[in-house]
């Protein structure tokens, strides 16, 4: 591994611009001396003197001996730091302006302004993490909700990489006893005892391989939010009811961009559960040829979703289910479907009463598909009637498993194709094992298992390119 | 003064939303122990076992023995801290998620959580600082160009308070010898040598608070901006001179929403010096009563500019200007004025070169008005042509003095309002000792004297209205 300009000292604003409190990190093996000359303290010996792990008040002194801010300085000292460098962190006040002045000032005096994740990447190149709790540093950043906490807990205090290291192990055991193998290949009594045990070792690395990949699907959605598709005709009230989804929410709704992800759609948290909605182009009534181009649009989006909400317009709710029912229907396989009988209040009050007991659509549906399992709902967006009711039934269909601390669920693409591949390369095992085929080409697929898995805690074999595809989303500072 | 419930423990998060460290506040008697119960050290003992100014690695601890974050504490012991009471600092990852789980917990275990400014507020009631050195910690906050964060500076670190200090002692003297006066008023001898003296010191005293009351023009300016209203007919091009003047500069220009100002117009820091742009309505060329109406309002917001940028379309300078001198010259008296010719592209070629070296009004308002001290300059806005030399103008009609962090300047409208009544309490000394009023009438006005300097400092005269006027403005967490 080619070990990147980690031999400078590196600074950065870490606090976002406007609150009460602003801390510039500075880390490498000039921070301490670096500080010192931009630093005054109040009283006692220079930073150089003093203890790690102490906090020392005094001023920033600027140019033409003007006093920048009044600070207070934590100090660490190597390996025993974030980074695993010598490190101060400077405390101002938050002004920008003040800020910047600190910045310019250390940089002056030797620093370089940091790149985004860059002290976590020290952290890793020095050996204080592991690249997988290095990644889960910035999921833990980004987490909105209890779930996405709990799953970058458990991986930044290196839950994960023990499940990886056990398994490593057993690996590494399944290929010195292959090897014991073909050293004494000549014995064949001892090939056979030697084959059971191994396929038995074989099959528990795959059960657990298998589960890690399986369980990235709740940590996707955990992490990224469930993929819920609003879709029906633009009359229906679509816009309306997303609206009043997010307007009830808007307090916790997240608009942080990722540190992880590129961009994030409209998101919410009800009840701890993260939800995605994927915005679905209305479905137009207009000449055949443009509604089915519209439909089929949306109909890729409705895709990527685990859960649909088909919004109807109850004044015309027979009319729009048929219309759709036999395009949306067979799309809907394998997902919650829920029929959101919307404007309920506007059908008069006889049938009123009928579509909050038992909405008009689902004698239509039921007859239309009798197999298909779904949920219906009366609501009137417009006027927020019904909109907890909905947001229940989506917790309920979003059934995702409690996820706790202890928990190793995969929340990483990156994992999870290295998972993937390592998982491939034991069914290869498996299935060498099982047609006999000779140790040594049996081991390398064994070889191959243990490097996908050793990509996802790093080491030896990460390559910049890949180091720098994971920092760089993360943010300045971290 | 009321010490209002400074008797409990308060906590806050401080940093802004969205960095990669995010720290929480906690002051009050209980700070320590309440830290405790939800924080676990990595070893050694609990917070309450160790040395102030120390840090500690370990781990909030949340509920179902769950771990909400890996944390660093500060830890301060009162008097020695901010506030002057026992505090910490609990410096997390910048997830919002963990930010306020850690403040719940915090609140469970007996915290409430801070109100705007509550810690400075503490500080102030708790003796750290006077009531000047507190109001200069949001501005200090709030400053964003070289100029208002050295007057905060200053301000923070008392060299107001030394200033006023010095003339309340040099009041007191004069206070104790008028009363000396008044107890040897029989010695009639005695009196003359007095009033000689006394007025030497009253009119050093004079001299000092009006040399402060003069100065809040200048801090004005540096904290609020240098007010420049830009006047024109609709079709002058104000509004395109406007944004081409805040887009060359747009990655200065501020959008804090002050801490200690309200609403801020659009500014912008050109060389170091803050400018605030009024908007002013164009004034139409429609029928008569509706344009003296127009050049009505963009007067009265004309009045509160210190320069006024006039722009005129050069291709029909002169009938603009002859249009609205008579009604602009008379009200830019003591303003410094810019005629800003727009439009000299659209001149013709002769014409532009004519424009460029003498613009066309120039001539024109010289012989309307002989008397005004104004500038002249050509711009093409759209094309941005000339915007730096406007710049260079502006900075120029500025004309604030340098000031260094030594120099004592007053920022404060509360402080101007303050000295306003000082200065006229020692004006009224002034006059009863010329007028040879008896001394316990000039010792009346002494002491309304006295109580206005140290309304600005304040103490125990301070009263709980003044002090939430004050600290509602300030961000949480400071």
């Amino acid at each position: 591994m080619n070990i990147l300009y980690t031999d400078d000292t590196i600074c950065a604003i870490a606090t976002a611009q406007g609150g009460a409190i602003g801390t510039i990190r500075v880390s490498g093996k000039e921070a301490i001396t670096i500080t010192d000359k931009i630093f005054t303290p109040a009283s006692g010996p220079t930073l150089s003197g003093r203890k790690p792990y102490t906090l020392t008040f005094g001023h920033i002194n600027g140019e033409n001996s003007e006093i920048v801010d009044e600070v207070l300085v934590s100090l660490f000292r190597g390996p025993h730091s974030y980074t695993g460098e010598d490190s101060t962190e400077i405390s101002c006040h938050g002004s920008s302006y003040i800020l910047q002045q600190v910045m310019q000032l250390l940089i002056k005096n030797g620093c370089r302004a940091a790149g985004p994740g860059e002290f976590t990447q020290r952290a890793f190149l020095n050996g204080k993490m592991d690249l997988s709790q290095a990644e889960a540093v910035a999921d833990l950043i980004a987490s909105t909700s209890a779930a996405s906490h709990r799953m970058a807990m458990n991986q930044m205090r290196g839950g994960f990489s023990r499940e990886l290291s056990q398994l490593r192990e057993k690996l590494l055991h399944l290929t010195s006893l292959m090897e014991l193998e073909l050293d004494f290949s000549d014995h064949e009594e001892l090939e056979f005892a030697d084959r059971s045990e191994l396929s038995q070792i074989a099959s528990q690395v795959e059960g657990v391989i298998n589960g890690l990949v399986q369980s990235f699907s709740v940590g996707n959605a955990i992490k990224n939010g469930i993929p819920v598709a609003i879709i029906g005709e633009t009359n229906a009230g679509k816009s309306t009811l997303l609206n009043a989804l997010l307007n009830e929410e808007r307090a916790i709704v997240s608009d942080i961009h990722g540190t992880t992800r590129d961009v994030i759609e409209d998101t919410m948290n009800i009840k701890g559960i993260l939800f995605r909605f994927i915005d679905t182009a209305g479905i137009r009534e207009t000449s055949d040829t443009i509604e089915s181009i519209g439909i089929e649009r949306s109909f890729q989006k409705l895709d990527q979703a685990s859960i649909v909400l088909w919004v109807i317009d109850s004044t015309e709710a027979e009319t729009q289910i048929n219309a759709l029912k036999d395009k949306v229907i067979p799309r809907c396989e394998g997902k919650k479907l829920i029929l959101v009988m919307n404007k309920c209040d506007m059908v008069n009050n006889a049938e009123q009463s009928d579509c909050l007991k038992e909405p008009s659509g689902a004698t239509i549906l039921t007859s239309a598909d009798s197999g298909m399992n779904y949920e219906m709902i009366s609501i009137a967006a417009k006027q927020r009637e019904g909109i907890t009711e909905l947001q229940k039934l989506l917790v309920k269909a979003a059934a995702l498993p409690e996820v706790t601390q202890n928990d190793v669920v995969v929340s990483n693409v990156r994992h999870y194709e290295a998972l993937s591949h390592a998982l491939e390369a034991i069914h290869r095992v498996q299935e060498g094992m099982s047609i006999g085929l000779s140790g040594d080409l049996v081991s390398q697929d064994l070889r191959e298992c243990l490097f996908h898995l050793a990509e996802i805690v790093g080491g030896e074999i990460t390559n910049d390119e890949v180091l720098g595809n994971i920092f760089k989303n993360f943010c300045i500072g971290k």
